[in-house]
């Protein structure tokens, strides 16, 4: 039997770092000179608006917040759940500080301020890039398809804004967030998740982003901040995510035409827009239309949150002109750090 | 059929840091007063020696090192390695900073070091704690078991030299280090691992182990470091790790006569034998001479690295008076951070 979501859960942060915000911080290039363009120009190449998590919040009680709202919606005895798979990619961050803390791991942390008390729920962390949710989700499935669980906790969240680089303007595009959902052991073959497809690309790819120095040069200051190689990364995806889609598509056995909606990474409006329109052309079938909800112009890049937020706003109504209904096939997609792809056909 | 290491690899950092090492430094206590005993008082409580990784590798580097070994050994291509799991706690930490880097993953830049070029052989993080190596080997079973890997590579490498506080005296206990090892799909029912057990107790003692201050009170500097409440993680593992590696025997339904060495996770000494000993006690059996092989006095705790740079050293011949022969049943444990336990019965 499959897999099935029985409760998903987000935390959007409560601060609005809108654009604007932006007007006198001091851009630099990849080789460090400062930018011609006014900020103005720069800014207007952006996304409208982003999330920023509250000062006096860490990610692990971010997560904390969307697992409640999942764990809740889900119906379920919090002590009956087998494992926590925690996806993130720097840890706890406190504000205005640069150490990344996961002693102990963010699951741990989730499982001790949710007060369960059961030992045999086991807490982890997965560090897989952005597609770091999804890949606890493959992970969750894989164990209770295995016998191994059956109910798992699978979170997603991250605190982007706190390992930006002032004086990059890709730090416009990052933001915090926090998704969750339970996935549990169904009872029906047609529902739930279908299928799944994983892949890493290091040889060339492995550093396309990374953890680098502020582009200003600031004399004997080593702090890291995160750094993308952002063209490399568009035409890496182009080439690479249509196919794992694909991948997984062809392994569910459904028509394309029974994709209802394609819950996809939200790193690139545009990027996302030329990975579905190549994925189509690979399956040979016309886009449907309203097939890719969008939330990358008031939420940013939330990394590993951003697929479970997104899925989260949909089924709960608060995405304006997208629902999911019974019986609809959903198509999720990531690409992030690592550089790593998946994707995962699911039936509602 | 069970999962079987075909092939095991460890790098012992070469520089060895003596006790007298520690002679000048000056240790405070958790409630930052100066210690009244001298140095040479406190350092004869703790081990001989420890290792600490040279400043120009980091962990990922080491971690390919006891890798490559691994696979040279398991005789495997490794384009046909379908699964990379990296266990650490702190990710890549550069000498003289304190910022973890796990962008991208470590999994993600072994893959790279190693030059696999296979996209499908997928490569993420796990974060357990100390005892995460063995929670890979786990994992890796269970994708094995469900059929999604055949052949999984599990790497346990932490660099806790470069988190330590100079001003805690705990800190002597810490070292660095890699071990590795490759898991592939059986083909004889009575070797392998046989059975596992995992827990994660996070109500009263997700903070035992955790990233704190320095002892000595430096104002306006907030660089967090490892930290433990000894006794209390002392008193922990004695109630729960016995327990959980009997639930591990009991599944693995051979009797205790048949378990030739019990491979902890070497943390303290002393802990370890009282494990030991009730262990035994529980079982109602008697302690068999040499079944419990230490490396502390030379190896310190390497967290994730201690279990599987041991398993590597005694299959190797460079333990004295200990050797693993086939046939011998093996009990692996550990207990750390989360707080996490776990335990696997291996029969080689």
């Amino acid at each position: 039997m499959n897999s099935i979501i029985t409760g998903t859960g987000s935390y959007i942060p409560k601060i609005i770092k809108k654009n604007s915000d932006f007007l006198d911080e001091h851009f630099y290039g990849e080789q460090n000179e400062p930018f011609v363009s006014s900020n103005k120009e720069i800014i207007e190449k952006f996304v409208e608006e982003r999330r920023y998590l509250e000062p006096d919040l860490q990610n692990s009680e971010a997560g904390t917040i969307a697992a409640k709202i999942a764990i809740e919606e889900a119906k379920i005895n919090p002590e009956e759940i087998d494992q926590i798979i925690y996806a993130h990619n720097f840890g706890d961050i406190r504000f205005n500080d640069n150490q990344s803390d996961m002693l102990p791991s963010l699951a741990s942390r989730v499982k001790h301020l949710l007060k369960i008390n059961n030992p045999n729920c086991v807490a982890y962390d997965v560090i897989f890039g952005c597609p770091g949710w999804l890949q606890g989700l493959i992970q969750a499935d894989s164990f209770i398809q295995a016998g191994i669980a059956k109910k798992c906790l699978i979170i997603g969240a991250e605190t982007l804004s706190r390992v930006v680089d002032p004086h990059d303007r890709d730090s416009m595009i990052y933001a915090d967030g926090a998704g969750a959902c339970i996935l549990e052991k169904g009872n029906n073959l047609s529902k739930g998740i279908l299928s799944h497809a994983a892949q890493s690309f290091t040889y060339d790819e492995a550093n396309y982003l990374y953890y680098g120095k502020s582009y200003k040069v600031i004399p004997k200051i080593n702090t890291r901040y995160i750094k993308m190689y952002g063209k490399k990364i568009y035409e890496f995806a182009l080439n690479n995510v249509p196919n794992a889609m694909k991948t997984a598509l062809d392994k569910s056995e459904i028509p394309i035409s029974k994709i209802k909606k394609i819950i996809i990474h939200q790193a690139n409006e545009k990027m996302d827009e030329a990975i579905i329109k190549r994925f189509y052309r690979l399956c040979k079938a016309k886009i449907p239309e309203g097939i890719m909800p969008m939330s990358i112009q008031k939420l940013g890049n939330s990394s590993v949150a951003t697929v479970p937020t997104l899925l989260d706003l949909i089924l709960k109504h608060k995405l304006e002109d997208h629902e999911i209904n019974d019986g609809d096939a959903i198509l999720f997609a990531s690409v992030g750090a690592g550089m790593n792809i998946n994707a995962i056909v699911y039936q509602f």
